[in-house]
């Protein structure tokens, strides 16, 4: 298995630049004073699609060669890998075929379709998911671009802690969330690699901790029937991710949805964003093991802003 | 009736740095091709007490005299007004008075108390409002800081205009709410002295249309009984404001709830930000006169974030 290293992160930043967003690092003092610390947030809510999915697909797809170009490119997903790709792949020019659930929420396939990518609907369950995806890239002859378990999708999403770090300078400490671990598995990439005494945290939640007990076991355990509020965070590693995790973590802080729904309320109602449950885990891991951080710089990537706006008040009861 | 000139918003300026945020601006993708311009957001959610009013309040007091500071200040608000004043007051180390109506939102109560002010209640009309404070004022010797007819008020809120121009260079045009008209006065003079060939717009809401009557009557007339879901824009124009803004608006454009709503709903989603619905006007404007706008660099001042959470979900319907 060939791992993406910092030069591959270098490549994908210099192929993502105009356009995924460079998006903005915030402080909030009120919160960098709760937590004895000094934060900076960066903010992937402001990503392209509301997620910083948008790098990874991104430089998935313009890695592709000319000639598979033309075939385009398809996964499956029903949350923002299946956006980001679709609108990766429009702005480059090529197809995608995204599968998706045949019960997906209606607004989530039409975001999908908005950006111009043909969707194929499953069975709401893996096997028909991949039998589906199967028969999509041997009709069609495109490039399937796994949501995380993928050399240019690790390298794209660890653009975001690179430019957060290009910024801020140095870092005693970074969290990010982890569900795949596309997102983690890039963090630890481009932060070991710019920061080497840098420590770097997980956050998961307690309902869908299959990557804690991965990295207890040593090998991949399968998440199976997780519950959580974070909707982003319930798949299992992927192979690649797990061995760059397990290779470079300092620890998965696991957290409960009690917490995290605290930490959402805290950075709403301070910090003025909208963030989607599963990039509040990462803050409310300060919470959870608040004397890692005193007196630190510690560095929170905010993954991702889309959440249905109908449901907001059932969080703030 | 000395009215404040630029001037007196650089010295603002220099009184407040490092005590208000100088708040980020952002752009949309979405929201600029939606109107076929170039926007430009300044975010005054992101403010201290998540709101512009900050500014003012800092100013007014870094302004006092050693001797009058000792007696602290004092005001009349139910809104944002009252926490700048408290913060500002505690910030420079001096007693805030403030007279709220005892049917006052307890979360507002407390926000003011939390800063340290002292709150004294009155009947929610406003004869008790004046006299109340009046025997606050009296007894104290506070100074009164009234919210928005006020020479350094005003010119504290020109600096939020005077940073977004100073950041983004050259404006077509700029908006701005108008409630009693600290923002919209303040904005005037920094973007007509700054920029002279720039147009500045208020936005106002129908059911409150005060500042248009006024206007096309050329004298104040009073706000009574206002409807709308824009609770910051509910007050009458102040009469410095008043003479600022005769004497240099180019147009007052009025703005249903509804289209508030939208603009509201369009910048939750797309920026990912939260704004109170006050902020949404400004941006509505736009939709209200889409032609005023094309091809523009457009300068919109979102006022502030402050918004009850459990509330959000009615207004997504």
């Amino acid at each position: 298995m060939i791992l993406p290293n910092f030069n591959d992160v270098i490549d994908a930043a210099g192929r993502i630049m105009g356009f995924a967003h460079k998006t903005p690092v915030l402080q909030s003092e009120t919160l960098s004073k709760l937590t004895n610390a000094n934060i900076f947030f960066k903010c992937e809510n402001f990503q392209k699609i509301g997620a910083f999915k948008y790098r990874g697909a991104t430089n998935a797809i313009r890695s592709l060669s000319p000639e598979k170009l033309v075939n385009g490119v398809a996964t499956h997903s029903s949350g923002n890998h299946a956006q980001a790709l679709a609108l990766a792949a429009k702005n480059a020019g090529c197809k995608a075929f995204i599968v998706m659930p045949e019960n997906s929420s209606q607004v989530k396939v039409e975001a999908v379709k908005g950006y111009s990518a043909e969707v194929i609907f499953c069975e709401p369950n893996l096997q028909s998911r991949e039998t589906t995806l199967e028969k999509v890239v041997k009709g069609t002859g495109a490039e399937f671009i796994h949501p995380y378990d993928n050399f240019y999708i690790i390298a794209g999403q660890a653009t975001a802690a690179k430019e957060l770090i290009e910024e801020v300078g140095h870092l005693d400490s970074i969290i990010a969330p982890v569900g795949g671990g596309g997102l983690l598995s890039g963090t630890l990439i481009s932060a070991k690699s710019m920061l080497p005494k840098i420590k770097v945290y997980a956050a998961e939640p307690e309902g869908a901790d299959d990557a804690f007990r991965s990295l207890t076991k040593g090998r991949i355990i399968p998440s199976v029937n997780p519950v959580t509020i974070g909707d982003g965070l319930l798949t299992s590693l992927g192979q690649m991710n797990f061995e760059i995790i397990k290779n470079s973590i300092d620890e998965i802080i696991r957290v409960s949805d009690d917490l995290a729904l605290k930490a959402m309320k805290l950075i709403w109602e301070r910090m003025k964003i909208i963030i989607e449950p599963s990039s509040a885990f990462a803050f409310a891991a300060m919470l959870v093991k608040p004397k890692y951080f005193q007196n630190q710089k510690v560095g929170i990537i905010l993954s991702g802003g889309n959440i249905d706006l109908k449901k907001v008040s059932d969080f703030f009861i």
